[in-house]
């Protein structure tokens, strides 16, 4: 019973893993689409986001499986439900980058972003691939020095995403208001991004250590 | 122990119909906050969001008591699983409610919405605090038809939500760019929280049906 239950647990966290890898591909062709302004990348991560939620349908089943054949209780039972909440940040994460698509293919061919503010999404989208790809590092290794390194990435796209609004806020802003609501929902779904990466990062971490980082106690998951 | 279990059930089911509750009251207030420009109105809103938190921490730890101590299978589990899910957007629901109000607070005492949008933000106001109600009563009647209703009232959000944006992307926009992102933040936070009511609603017809509405099977949770 034991034994089987850690090579369930174990091929979950090689699904969660994959399933990480898969969102920072999707949040990188999306931010190339983007920066690029190349329809067949975009269409390329709208077309593919059905596998992502496909990945999180099969991580929920494998979760549900050993919830119902296993019986976990204490840490174990915490785990299954902590690699649960997982996919569902990593499922969001896939739609996130399905909005940058998204946003790439609706002002196509025309670029979505002024060429002024394409370095800030160059660096947060780079940063945001790192941090799932971080994530996945975090889920297969259960490494909690990797999952504190995901929290300052993520205080780097939280500090872009800041600046940004001063740029898009300055009075002397000259590309408009329709440019500056692009940027403005294009940030936020980078920001999200990032914070559903720590998130996950996190939840691994806690299920190595009972704590939360950050945190008191279990109590705050 | 069968009958332990629907009474430990039936007391997680009323745990989160009041989260539904405290979360619509917070998005009422929040709304008038912004509305009205009513500083301590959002500072209410503001320091009330951590019993959302404990709320859900509450409902997440008789979800676990109740799998580790009665180890449900089938049907049953999934019930647990699908209440874990609502809590987890319950308590989604009450951050974007914080939003709102936090949104009203940075801009205090100025106004964060120009006069000619705030009648699109009553209405939306109005249907997500609906929507939230509406959830409260799915999960105390396990009403199905009731659920189907939420559908609708959320596509009126949608509605709102994509209407705003010809508002502010008009070339006669006279409220500039600071303004249009607000809105569209704003806008963005009330189509979140009513995703989630309907979210929450889905998976309480999932427990009754077996079947989430609008979806083939379970495979699509």
């Amino acid at each position: 019973m034991r034994e089987a239950y850690h090579v369930e647990l174990e091929q979950l966290a090689v699904k969660l893993a994959a399933m990480s890898l898969q969102v920072a591909d999707a949040m990188e062709l999306a931010t190339k689409a983007l920066l690029e302004t190349d329809l067949s990348l975009a269409e390329q991560v709208i077309s593919g986001d059905s596998k992502v939620d496909d990945a999180r349908a099969d991580c929920e089943e494998a979760a549900y499986a050993l919830l119902a054949l296993q019986a976990p209780v204490a840490t174990d039972l915490r785990t299954v439900l902590a690699a649960i909440h997982a996919a569902e940040s990593l499922e969001r994460m896939g739609d996130l980058a399905l909005h940058v698509a998204k946003a790439a293919r609706r002002r196509h061919p025309e670029a979505v972003l002024p060429d002024d503010v394409k370095p800030y999404f160059t660096e947060m989208g780079k940063v945001a691939v790192k941090l799932a790809r971080q994530a996945e590092t975090v889920i297969k290794t259960k490494d909690v020095e990797a999952a504190r390194t995901l929290e300052a990435d993520d205080d780097q796209v939280d500090d872009i995403h800041k600046h940004l609004f001063t740029v898009i806020m300055d009075k002397n802003w000259p590309h408009g208001v329709a440019a500056a609501v692009d940027v403005t929902l294009l940030g936020r779904f980078y920001e999200r991004f990032a914070d559903h990466a720590v998130s996950v990062a996190r939840r691994m971490v806690f299920v190595v250590t009972g704590r939360m980082p950050g945190y008191g106690s279990a109590e705050d998951l």
